[in-house]
Parts: C-alpha cells; sequence; structure tokens
C-alpha cells in the first residue's frame, strides 16, 4: 500500500517503462487521465504529418501513392496493429471508423450464419455495450431479418444457445472498465455454433489480446485511445483468416477490390482481408496513426503488452486504493470491477450520496484543477452517473494517481463542485 | 486562337482570377495537370494543421471537441462546400469517403423506391461510371432485391423508364470528363418517377453545380480533387431536405444519432442529414479538407463557380486545339467532349496510331519532363488506354497549357517514349 506521495515517487522512479513517458508531449499543467477517450500526441507526430504534408502531398504529389507507400499504409499500420491483438501480418487492415468496419465485420458474420446456420437469427450482446455499436446491430439485424438481443452482462453465458448467430462485444465496457474473459466467452459461442465479434476499442494498447489464441472470428478497434492515434484517427478490422476469403462485406468499395487500377466495372474482392477496404484513406490521420501506434510497439523490447498490464493494473489499484483510504469521508463507490482479471485500464467511481447533477460537478471541478478525467451519465436505471479515469501505461505515472486523488479530496473537502461554473452540461466525447 | 507562348503569358496576366494561384505551394519543376485525382497543396494547409496537431490536440486534448469546435467540422465544412454546389446551409456533411457516402444514399434512395414504388426494382447507370460506385451499387443491388442496369452513355435516357428505381450517376465522367446535363437527366428520371443520385467527384469545385435547381434528390463528392483537401480527405453527403428526414440510412453511428451523448442503447436518427454521420471524424484530415474547400470560396468575389468555369473551359479548349494543331503530326485522338457544355475540366487523348502500351509510354515520358498528367487503362473495348490532363482554374495558368502541349510535342519528336524506362507500369491513382 503507498501511503505518501514519496512512494508514489519511488515507484516512478523504480518503473522501467518510465522512459516510455518521453515519447509524448505532455501538455503542462495538466494530469490527463483521459486517455480512453482521446490518447496524448505523441511527439514524433507533429513532424510526420508535416512531412507528409509539406513533402509526400505538397512536393511528391499523386506521385506519393506510389513512392512513399500511400497504397499500402493501410496494411503497413495494420500489421503494426496486428502485433499488439494477437494477429498475424496480412490479416488486419486500418479503414474508415470503428462503427464502418462493425458494419463490415457484422454484416459478413452474419451472411455466414445465414448459410451455415439458418435457424441462427440472433445477435446477442451487452446492453451496457458501446451504444454506436448497438445502433450498427440494430441497423443490419432489421435490415438482414435478425433480431438484436441485448441483455445484463451476467446473463451472456446463459443466454448463448444454437439460436444466436452472432455473439457481438466490447471487450473492455466503455463507462465501467469491465474486462470480458474473451477466450471463455467465445469458447461458449463456439460450443453453440456462434461466431465472435469483438471490439476492441477500450483493449488495444491497454490490455494484452491475443485474438486467435482466444478464439475471435472477427474484431474492429479503434485508432485514437490508447493508440494515440489522434482525434478521429481511422480504426482497423481484422477477420480470421478461416474466414477472410468467404464474403464480400458490403461496403464493396475500389481500395478493396482485387486490382483496383484495372476500373472494371464488376467487383472482385481482394484476398483476405484486403476486402475489407472500402474507399481512398485519410493519408493525413493514417500517418498519425502509425505514429501512435509506435508508441505501444516501443514496449516491445520492455515487456510489451505484458509489461504494460503490470503497470496499468497497479496503477488503476494504486488509484482505486487511495480514494478509498483518502476520500473515505466522501462516499465515492468504486464502479469498476476490484479483481485485476476483470478490469480493463480505467477506473470509474460513482457518487451515490451526492446530489443530481454531483458526479458531473466534480469532474467539472478537477478539469479546472488540471485533472482531465470524464463524465458518462447513467440511464436514471441500473447504470448510475460515472466519474471516469483512463490510466495510460506508456505515459501516466504513480505520482498522477497520487495527485489526481489528492485534487478528488481538495475538491470534496473545499466543496469546490458546488461553484456555479462546474454545473453547466457540456457534451464532452 | 492562342498562337505563340507570347499570347499564352498575355492570358494570364489580364486573367483577373490569376492571383488565386498564390494561395498553393506549387512543387517547384512540375506542371501539374493532375488536380483532378489529388488537388495541390494549399500555403494554408500546413500551418492549420500543425495548429490542430499541436495546439488543438496536443494542448487542449479533449476539451477541443468543444473549444475548438471539432463536434461540429463536418457541418461547418459541409456549409462550406454546400456554397460550391447548390445546397442550403445545414443540408450537407463531411464524412467518411464517397464509396461510404454512395452507400448510405443509395440505400436511403431504394429504401424510398420500395416504399413508394414497389414495383421500381432497377438501379441505372453509366457502364463507364466509376467504378467504386458500380461496386457499391451491385453489392446494395444484391442484397436488397434490385437489379443494377449498367447502359452506354446514350442509352441512358432511352433506359429511364417506370421500372427504374434510382438513377445513379457521376456527373463529370473520370475517364473522358463527360459532363451529363443534370437537369435534363434529373426532369427526366422524375419524369418515370425515379430518384436520383449524383457523384460529384469531378464537379464540386470544378464546374458549376446547382443541387435543387437541378433536381437532383441525393448526392455524394470527393474532397481531395477540386476541393484540394490532400490525399484521402473525408468525402461529402447531401440529401435534398425533402427526403434527408424519412429514411435511416444504415450505417447508424453514434455520430448520426439525435443525441451521441446520451448513450442510450437504441438509436435515435438526427434530424435532416446529420443522420448521414456515422463515426467519429478524422480531425486531421477534416481541418485539411477545410483550407481546400476555402482555397475555391477565395474565388467567390471574382465571380465564383461561373468564372472558374469560364476559365477551366478556356484552359481546356486551348489545350485541346494546341494539342490538334502543333502535334497534328502525332495521331492522337481527342476523347473529351469538344462541346463545352459536356465538358469537364479535363482533357483526354487517345493514341490509336500508337502501339500497345504507347500512351502508358507518353505520360510516363512527359512526368519525366516534369508534366504530371495521368493514365487510365482502357478496356478492350469500347474504351481505349487515355492520358488524362487535369485543369484547376484556381491554379493551372494559361502558359501551363501551352509548355504541356510544347513537351508533348518534344517527347513525340524526340520518340522520349520508347525509352525502357517509360514501360514499366506502375499503379497510379
Amino acid at each position: 500500500m503507498t501511503r505518501s506521495r514519496e512512494q508514489a515517487v519511488a515507484l516512478d522512479l523504480a518503473d522501467p517503462l518510465g522512459p516510455l513517458r518521453e515519447q509524448f508531449e505532455l501538455p503542462p499543467g495538466q494530469l490527463y487521465l483521459d486517455g480512453n477517450s482521446l490518447g496524448v500526441l505523441p511527439r514524433a507526430t507533429a513532424g510526420r504529418v508535416q512531412q507528409v504534408v509539406r513533402g509526400e502531398w505538397g512536393q511528391d504529389l499523386i506521385a506519393s501513392w506510389n513512392r512513399a507507400g500511400w497504397m499500402h499504409l493501410p496494411q503497413r499500420v495494420g500489421d503494426k496493429i496486428a502485433r499488439l491483438v494477437g494477429a498475424g501480418a496480412g490479416e488486419l487492415v486500418v479503414a474508415d471508423s470503428t462503427s464502418v468496419n462493425l458494419f463490415k465485420a457484422l454484416a459478413a458474420a452474419l451472411s455466414m450464419a445465414r448459410e451455415d446456420r439458418p435457424a441462427a437469427r440472433r445477435i446477442l450482446s451487452e446492453r451496457s455495450n458501446f451504444p454506436t455499436d448497438l445502433y450498427i446491430a440494430e441497423s443490419l439485424a432489421a435490415d438482414r431479418g435478425f433480431e438484436l438481443e441485448l441483455v445484463d452482462r451476467d446473463r451472456l453465458e446463459a443466454s448463448l444457445d444454437t439460436g444466436v448467430a452472432v455473439l457481438m462485444l466490447t471487450h473492455v465496457n466503455y463507462r465501467d472498465g469491465h474486462l470480458h474473459d474473451m477466450a471463455a466467452l467465445s469458447a461458449r459461442a463456439h460450443a453453440v455454433g456462434a461466431t465472435t465479434l469483438w471490439d476492441l476499442a477500450h483493449s488495444a494498447g491497454a490490455v494484452p489480446v491475443d485474438l486467435k489464441a482466444e478464439g475471435a472470428d472477427f474484431a474492429v478497434g479503434c485508432g485514437y485511445k490508447y493508440l494515440n492515434g489522434g482525434p478521429g484517427a481511422p480504426a482497423f478490422v481484422w477477420v480470421s483468416p478461416h474466414h477472410a476469403g468467404r464474403f464480400r462485406q458490403p461496403l464493396s468499395g475500389w481500395m478493396g477490390h482485387a486490382a483496383p487500377f484495372e476500373f472494371s466495372p464488376g467487383y472482385r474482392p481482394a484476398a483476405g482481408v484486403a476486402r475489407y477496404l472500402c474507399g481512398t484513406p485519410p493519408v493525413l490521420s493514417l500517418a498519425a496513426l502509425e505514429c501512435g501506434v509506435d508508441t505501444v510497439l516501443a514496449a516491445e523490447p520492455l515487456g510489451g503488452m505484458a509489461a504494460l498490464r503490470a503497470k496499468s493494473l497497479a496503477l488503476t489499484r494504486l488509484f482505486a486504493e487511495l480514494v478509498e483510504t483518502r476520500c473515505a469521508a466522501h462516499g465515492f463507490t468504486l464502479e469498476s470491477p476490484r479483481d485485476d482479471a476483470r478490469r480493463g485500464s480505467q477506473v470509474c467511481l460513482s457518487w451515490p450520496r451526492g446530489p443530481a447533477g454531483g458526479a458531473f460537478a466534480v469532474v467539472q471541478a478537477l478539469i479546472a484543477r488540471g485533472v482531465v478525467g470524464d463524465f458518462r451519465a447513467g440511464d436514471g436505471g441500473g447504470h448510475p452517473d460515472i466519474l471516469r479515469f483512463g490510466f495510460t501505461p506508456l505515459y501516466t505515472r504513480f505520482v498522477d494517481a497520487w495527485d489526481a486523488v489528492e485534487h478528488l479530496r481538495q475538491v470534496m473537502e473545499g466543496k469546490e463542485w458546488q461553484r456555479p461554473e462546474h454545473s453547466t452540461r457540456q457534451a464532452v466525447t
């Protein structure tokens, strides 16, 4: 148990991953605990983006599609991300947004179910899955005659029966940080014949993922959270090599054609996962994403995702313990899992004793002190309002966890959250 | 008729749009006639992108979704593009790629047809439409029980009957630069009850478009050609206000939800065209696109799209005339329309007397001289190999047209295209 700021500082000094922080441009005066929403800027990114803008685009123009390798960026960056999620080279591409990739992957998974198991008509997911995943599934279910079944987390296993076509889950929950047991749920899904589609938005770069060993069939993920790719960075999609060549996905754009520059009027899908590409990729954003992915790959010689995971768990454990000891008087409830094996890289609190809007005001008061976490509204039912704190082991220090809790303690003891300027509600992503 | 380089220089000196060229970083030593593939870099872009990377992302991080207006970039840039294509404010959004937007718009148009005119089961398009449009239509037609009917251009009007659900066309053809009469074809489509979907990839920023006056129902377009948004810049989608609120499009991601930050599990589409948004937008690429669009809007006080169009026609007319007079001995055939009213902003040549691969080698020999046009392969049938030259009136000068033809003459007279290094085929987009 860390009992003083000095002890936290000592943990940082002893941390073999500490130097990875030097890869980032951390904003002065901020204690940023929101890398699960938008990762911070890597030092390499601004220069690389300038090189793409001024050199590759400005000087070489169209020639850069070949000379600078723009044509193969989706695969090149995809191969790098593959190393972080247990996928092989050539199995994962960067493209579009997470929502669009989920559409492609789920559509293919439904085509597979229709062909292999026509009686399986349900898409099973978790009620508290990230909404965009549910919206896309709702749309595809309606269009293709499937039913989207949403259950509470603890009913997932019991709901898996032979009527399930696809089990579609987000690996780490965006609200409370719950980490699903991908291997166990995938095995259970496969036992009833269902395929699995995993959204790695809050996993890639944050927790070890071994897609092939853990039985995933399809996966998508986000570039702008723990991969530090910048605002709205392109997303990625992986399809198990067992299925990648079987189906067209419906967004059959020219970049997924077997020979885009033949300009032939009929679609012929590229081999493997390349058919999950659609239109021309946003090169500037893709170049920035590559710099972000490189910051995570830089941990490979230091133990890679396993080492990052160990630090992440130590950080979230420390933060939660400090809230429960040093802020004990203020009545926060830990909403993220205590069990290391079930917790992603974030800590979530609710404030059941607080007034309506209280959790929001606390987050605002912390932001006013430079401690950036975020707020996620409850649903008035089973899910309370949440104060959410993300820990990115690449750049978050143990002393940051200590200081953040100290700020929280001061906000509560000084009743800073009651100041009128902290109660105005604004959209924050 | 311009008979000397001096006369071309004089045209530039007299050109009221000439100063607009100062908005661009033109690469030294290049005579760039490929803005219809990738527009050149505006001077403002590199600085603006740095500001977004270092300031908005690097310093303000997540706060920039509100403070820097990232949340409303798709609408803000959309409203600017709207001014170039005859759309109203709030009617057009920037999102995803052209292919993905075409999918959304065509899906909505097919839903409309199914509801309003169940017997209309055909999507009518042109055989030589840009392939990605055809691939997307092929996919949607198969999924939704429609038939994709591809006809030659001169059969379009005759093929429009009450069995047509959607007339889907690219306004300016990517190969030969043919410009459809949007108003006439839309009227004919409406007369049989069909809706119209126009792809403005080679129109927006190049030729005047008046979507509402010309009877379009849906439109999509590209950000990286005449809008100078940079490689793979996000695309746009417009839906007539008559239809925008009627249908969900199938890519129902959270950014198109009526209240994305409610995080409610059920999809409720936003009002109007905002429901055509899907996932989180790539902010760096979007910021660059805004700079590109601004370069076109800068022509507004000088006569806007009408003035740009007049210059574009003068440029393409001059280039074609010079090829036919100064390169008469070499046997090129003009493949783009002679009629100003039917020609987009490019000139296309074939070389029927050349050997197999000859057109490609000529393009390569020109590129070796710094004259950048591009090559589009024929289909061995009705469409020959093409040498394609794009004219962007914002930055292309009359003297460039003169010089380009002079280079072409020298390439032909010196038989430079026969050099072995010019015959190697590479993909060029």
